[in-house]
């Protein structure tokens, strides 16, 4: 494995692997087990594995937690080494330093919502990170979780609309075995508020049973709110949409529609989406079990 | 030559010829010497030549000449062979029926000023189908005219800041044997039109030999604007700046300045540009002489 800091060092280290098929996994470093299942599809899909690790400056706003976001180089190299990742791609800055002048812009369609609504031009600065990092590995996959559904969603539409010749693959959301999604922002919670954080879960899940047995998106919806009140959380958004074009879902439940959760835990912004109407098999499927979406 | 419409059949074909580089001239068709220089460029450069015609929805505003904008199509293709073009590359359609929910856009550092100014959203639809254009025909390298200067420095700074893997190659503005800029757009003008649009040459021409006189920016910008007015042009603007910045230029010519200008002349906006200063063995080439820039 090696770790390489330049865009054109690595291209000159990839050119001679065109031959190959390459994936690209982009993180911000801080691995855990939602980056290694990411990483071990990788594997299964392409004989050259690049894992990008940069802390995107674009995409966090000036009150979040950039300056404060994880660093764990060391640590992850070595994860990247177990896992059999060929190159880490671990650039110091990926922008002119009298900043872009170039950028991506996601249109309110898919970025004034969800997410998107809390973080103004967050999506903006993630589609054009993840462009650069296309433009530079110029991979022939990309592999995304889909614990960050709605940066899923955009970054399959960035590839549709700006016909970009990469292959946009999905791997499952990982939860600790609590039902806890994994983020790397888990490390900042103090245990009392990662035992609050599993209400999180915990809802996502009732909300599931609700629709199961027949209630309505407004009821579901309703009683989830309800189930965190008593929690004495008020999450950012609770809302159930259709989970392809993001659109709000229709009066009754269907298979297309999916529940997204961001709260504020502490001082963390955490995030967890799940199925609506989860196929049958799946419904106690809530840890490392992976399908090839 | 083969002259392709769809996206997957133009990557299908290109695929065995990567070994090979590969020139893409994009062009809105209607084409004239201006475009032949650059497709001769092309094939100076380049194996394979790829000529995209696709009238692009997006750099056009609401009040603009989409809909009257000439296509040519039968006459370009006689060109295009006749000048040993391999792929002529003419979409129907380049963006999604609902509308690009992912586009580029241009600051305002090099998009609030000149034709930017004027044209709102200009050099965001121009960027956004050029990487459109960049990410189907991946070619090695893309040629543009310096008649559109400012699109060839944001397009510049576009690969720059995207880290695209894509050389920008620049040919120089063509004129008609009157000093006119070759335009698709100079098929509008009436006779006496034609006569107006020439003092735009001319008055480029004379605040290039007031500069070499030793006049200052202002002096020179004052003089260029009173023999426009002589000819009741209004010019939408004129103005000397720094060639790769576009920032104003100081007191003083430099051989860094040039000189633009924007008039619209009966129904039809043109556009020139000249270097303030010209390198002295070019002082006086108005016609079809190339650099190699």
């Amino acid at each position: 494995m090696r770790t390489i800091a330049s865009p054109e060092e690595l291209r000159r280290a990839l050119a001679p692997l065109r031959q190959d098929s390459i994936a690209l996994v982009p993180t911000m470093g801080c691995l855990h087990e939602g980056h290694i299942s990411l990483i071990r599809k990788a594997k299964r899909l392409a004989d050259v594995v690049v894992v990008s690790i940069y802390v995107n400056p674009l995409q966090f706003g000036a009150n979040e937690d950039f300056s404060r976001y994880p660093r764990t180089l060391a640590q992850d190299a070595q994860i990247c080494a177990d896992e059999g990742v060929n190159f880490i791609f671990n650039p110091s800055n990926l922008y002119a330093a009298s900043g872009a002048q170039i950028t991506l812009t996601v249109h309110s369609d898919m970025s004034d919502l969800l997410c998107g609504a809390a973080r103004p031009g967050h999506f903006d600065g993630v589609a054009t990170v993840v462009n650069i990092l296309f433009n530079i590995v110029q991979p022939n996959i990309a592999i995304f979780g889909e614990k960050d559904w709605q940066q899923l969603a955009i970054l399959r539409r960035m590839v549709a609309d700006l016909h970009i010749p990469i292959t946009i693959m999905a791997a499952p959301l990982v939860r600790e075995p609590s039902g806890l999604a994994w983020s790397s922002r888990n490390r900042y919670l103090s245990d009392t508020e990662r035992q609050q954080a599993l209400h999180l879960y915990q809802t996502l899940r009732l909300m599931q049973q609700l629709a199961a047995a027949g209630q309505s998106i407004d009821t579901t919806l309703e009683q989830g709110r309800q189930a965190l009140a008593t929690q004495q959380i008020t999450p950012q958004y609770l809302e159930i949409r259709q989970q392809q074009s993001l659109r709000p879902s229709q009066a009754k439940p269907s298979s297309e529609d999916r529940i997204f959760i961001a709260a504020t835990i502490g001082q963390t912004r955490l995030i967890d989406n799940m199925p609506l109407l989860p196929h049958p098999s799946k419904i106690n499927m809530n840890t490392n079990t992976e399908n090839l979406a």
